[in-house]
């Protein structure tokens, strides 16, 4: 009973997302036919089998021309890339989204790349899985998920309704930031967290190295702590290239707010000591959802990469 | 068929690491007789009721004047003030331990504060649980933890063999470190990680005054990155303020090896990204054994306080 809401759309990069977005689309008949774009074969065939797109081709050019909506769905530092080559093959009225983790300069370089009459909206969908390629797709994966939307003042209102429509017909909840609020508030609640990871584990084996019994300390606390730096350092790496401002000045202020509780700790100030404990708890218990950890990867909806 | 350890030990505070440390020795017979001391009296008699000690008292004095060992094991600011308050009750001989999650102030006050003939070995079981009190107290919450045992070289040598071997009565692994090695490797491992995870909420609170959505896309990095911020907070002052060289050093190296890793991000300088998330997930993987987490709170064998 849903009117789509689109007519066609060609998915770049049929990955985990990708794969996912596909699944929905024709799960929740948000697009009557899904084209996939993959460098690879052997994934179109297998997201052909599992029913996450409809046809698929290897050539860009050709995968977009007759789409209504393209989600480009490839690594951070290739979206750029992607959509400058797919620009002149883009029908009158075409919109582009993506879902990269970073948000700022893509949206520069995208809106740069895109001929008149063709719309570049960018997202980022907060869902993900340990798991990567289209075996682990899931038409639900974003189910009660947030999605945030990153409209900037040039952007056309009929493509940013499209894609607000198109993300919610997923499951998702919706929220709008512009570029620069979501890569700021991304590379607090997200980035930091990894560089934060890796960091003190070239700490602690720094010590290691000096005392030889450091990891032999290590309990609950540390292991929470350091557990995302499992994650695949060359998406990170490339997460971090991809946002270097928002994401230095971040670290900058990180660093200054140590040096303000190191100063509290070395004059012996304790209610400041006991202010910085006791507002971090209240703020994790309010703001904080439950959820699975990223290990223990209960549910679907928990990670954002 | 064991033979006791020692005689008579007195436990001062028990709470969850004094009940499992009397019902410990009662268990596994390393002690013919366990005396508590708490200020509390229905503390006493539920320690009784539940097999942590044999006998209760109030006074410290009366409470410490038979014992063989002392085990303190009251919070960490108050370990020095009641080692200086039994010093003139303790018996020739007599050798008095703590479970204090700092070290090097504490042995140095302890050390000065024993008169000739009683002796001070300091030490830190690397076990815990996220509930508090004599009711949470396990006979078995140090089976194949960690123990470190702090000597200096003014330790006696029968003091300390008789801490280790009942810590390894206890069912822990003991490892010997210097007081300092000991505060320098836990200000890296289990202090610095709760400061990092008091401040990026800190960091995150103040990004949502100013943008409004920064918690709506906290993930599950973020959640396992935050979730040792739910301890208690005057415990970690506490922990803090007794250790603020070790802590203070540990952060001002930190500070530093992010100055470092936004440089390189600012630069441009990929390799040294991906090679910072490249070594942390190698290091992670090697050197952390799986575990349950704080939250999950499966084991207890996985938290240190």
């Amino acid at each position: 009973m849903n009117a789509f809401v689109v007519d066609t759309i060609t998915i770049i990069g049929v990955g985990l997302i990708g794969g996912s977005i596909g699944m929905a689309a024709k799960a929740k008949g948000l697009a009557r036919r899904v084209v996939g774009v993959s460098r690879r074969t052997e994934t179109l065939q297998r997201a052909r089998e599992l029913a996450a797109i409809d046809t698929g081709t290897k050539d860009l050019r050709s995968g977009v021309a007759e789409a209504d909506l393209v989600f480009v769905c490839t690594p951070v530092l290739s979206i750029v890339p992607v959509i400058q080559a797919i620009a002149g093959s883009l029908k009158e009225g075409a919109i582009v989204t993506d879902v990269g983790s970073t948000k700022a300069q893509i949206t520069r370089d995208a809106e740069a790349a895109l001929p008149e009459g063709r719309y570049f909206v960018g997202g980022h969908p907060m869902a993900g899985l340990e798991t990567a390629g289209v075996d682990s797709a899931l038409p639900y994966l974003f189910l009660d998920t947030t999605y945030a939307v990153t409209p900037v003042p040039s952007t056309d209102l009929k493509a940013l309704q499209t894609v607000v429509g198109f993300a919610e017909g997923l499951g998702a909840q919706v929220i709008l930031m512009s570029p620069e609020q979501h890569d700021s508030s991304a590379a607090v609640i997200s980035h930091l967290p990894h560089v934060l990871s890796a960091a003190i584990l070239r700490l602690a084996a720094e010590e290691q190295n000096r005392s030889g019994k450091v990891f032999e300390l290590a309990a609950g606390s540390f292991r929470d702590m350091t557990r995302v730096a499992l994650s695949p350092p060359e998406i990170w790496r490339d997460i971090c290239m991809s946002s270097t401002e928002a994401l230095t000045s971040v670290i900058k202020r990180f660093e200054e707010m140590l040096a303000g509780i190191r100063e509290d700790i070395a004059s012996g100030d304790s209610e400041a000591v006991c202010r910085l404990f006791s507002e971090g708890r209240e703020i994790r218990e309010t703001q904080i959802k439950a959820g699975a950890s990223f290990a223990n990867g209960g549910s679907v909806n928990n990670r954002a990469s």
